[in-house]
């Protein structure tokens, strides 16, 4: 059996990178030769987690056809999000936890998708239906991306899987989740050493909706003042950003951990549809409140994609 | 939770109808109130399945919105093979064992896909995870599929997990499979019965490969001449239903399945790519001998997609 490299997406977030490390270990016990690579730099957060667990960083790639025909893909499915020579490879596994979305194979494979928080509260099933056991470092990786993700399980898209996941993980790593869970969030919402292109660029996604080409990045914050002081260099480097990448829509959600709000930062159009999805005006500096919304994935993507289709 | 139907893909096979009615038992057992329904009528091989376990034959429906807001695939994904108005219905559940193409979603989903020989293989192994025991009827039914998709395990679309699944479905029906497989593939290979329409219509699918609309229809039969007799009959109908329904490309395969061995029928253009796809010449007949091949999926789509693409 060939070589075959698991990834998440593009600006990986924890779970991009944990997901990865954690699937090719498994799919390596049941017979498979692969590697877990990246298709960026691990972020603040990520960096303090593999520190934490005393684990490598995965190489990082920008191609994958120069080294393998096939791949497996963790935490994404959209080509956009993927490595940039997606077309030309054969994906043999999915592992994910996000809608399905320009998306196509010309082969059966294995797809395994669950509306869970976190991609690696689905692994850690799988590795539980397959009898396997998580290392111990690895256990630590997993429930930091379930935190990740889930924002210590208060996040909308956090499901009685995740709870019982983290529980298990925790377990397996010896380890007290919920203050572990808040130094890691606050390690990860260091904005004041990131540069403003850094900020717009390290969580950040494309979708396109309705024709229109929409980036949407989001920013952790323990208090949303860390971005309003930075908030006029931020947005011209969002309006370069578009003009270079083509991007309709850039939208910068920016989320305090700790009382789970957003503020959101629109630049491009049509904003008359940004201001139907969350059915609220977009103030002078171009920012809208979000009360209550932390989760992408959950609360921005679907009524955005509704009120632009 | 509100009602949710499931169903097989638009011209049902013994694994379209068994498939949603093994995994809508499942489902109901595990909390959801789901019916399962056909979009179409069961062909003679599955009305001798349903007749043999004495299982009633489901309901067939044209559209789903009028019923539910949600629905569940089995044994297919893309959108030209499902019901008419799937794209005003939320999927919630797809489980399938074909390529992914054609296919989306706003919101996250329950996906699960193997490359296996048959979708009621892998709902056999969803029962097992999730500890749920299989009637003995249904155990019936499920082989039957098993038996119909490989052609009893022969098809190289067989894997190591359909012939686990088959053994543990006969276990459970206590029947003798081989014997009551070769039963049953006789009895859904009565072509004399069927009129030249229903012969291109009852295992027909549409795909689009490299812009074209591509129609493949696979005829099961005992002995060539059974169809070698009715030939310029069938390319009539064969002719008039592309262009009603605007088909670039019309193929029927006729398959003998106690031999494994298939002819195929070619209506349309560009035969050209019919021709590069499996290395060999079209006769006068437009027919093309293709010896060994039996499987639709494995077979035949994956050549003839490169050849158009």
């Amino acid at each position: 059996m060939s070589k075959e490299l698991v990834f998440g997406h593009q600006s990986p977030d924890t779970d991009a990178i944990v997901a990865a490390k954690a699937y090719s270990y498994l799919q390596n016990q049941l017979g498979y030769d692969t590697e877990a690579v990246a298709l960026g730099e691990p972020n603040a957060e990520t960096a303090f987690v593999l520190n934490y667990f005393d684990e490598p960083t995965p190489r990082i790639i920008k191609t994958a056809k120069n080294e393998v025909d096939s791949v497996m893909l963790v935490d994404h499915n959209e080509f956009q999000q993927s490595v940039s020579d997606i077309k030309d490879l054969t994906i043999t596994h999915v592992v994910d936890h996000h809608r399905i979305s320009n998306f196509q194979t010309d082969q059966p494979l294995y797809y395994r998708a669950e509306p869970v928080g976190c991609c690696s509260t689905i692994i850690t099933k799988m590795y539980d239906e397959n009898k396997i056991d998580i290392p111990v470092q690895l256990a630590g990786l997993m429930l930091s991306a379930i935190i990740s993700d889930t924002l210590l399980l208060k996040s909308p898209t956090t499901t009685d899987e995740d709870r019982i996941a983290i529980k298990t993980l925790a377990e397996i790593a010896d380890i007290d989740y919920e203050k572990y869970g808040i130094e890691m969030l606050k390690a990860g919402t260091n904005v004041a050493a990131k540069s403003d292109q850094e900020l717009i660029d390290s969580d950040a996604k494309s979708f396109t909706m309705g024709g229109k080409s929409v980036r949407i990045d989001q920013i952790n914050v323990v208090e949303f003042s860390d971005i309003d002081k930075r908030q006029d260099d931020i947005k011209k480097a969002m309006t370069a950003e578009a003009a270079d990448k083509g991007y309709d829509l850039f939208l910068v959600l920016v989320t305090n951990v700790l009382n789970s709000d957003s503020r959101m930062i629109v630049i491009g159009d049509p904003v008359a549809a940004v201001e139907k999805a969350f059915n609220n005006k977009l103030s002078k500096d171009a920012t809208m409140s979000l009360p209550g919304v932390v989760s992408r994935k959950k609360q921005v993507v679907p009524p955005l994609n509704d009120a632009l289709s």
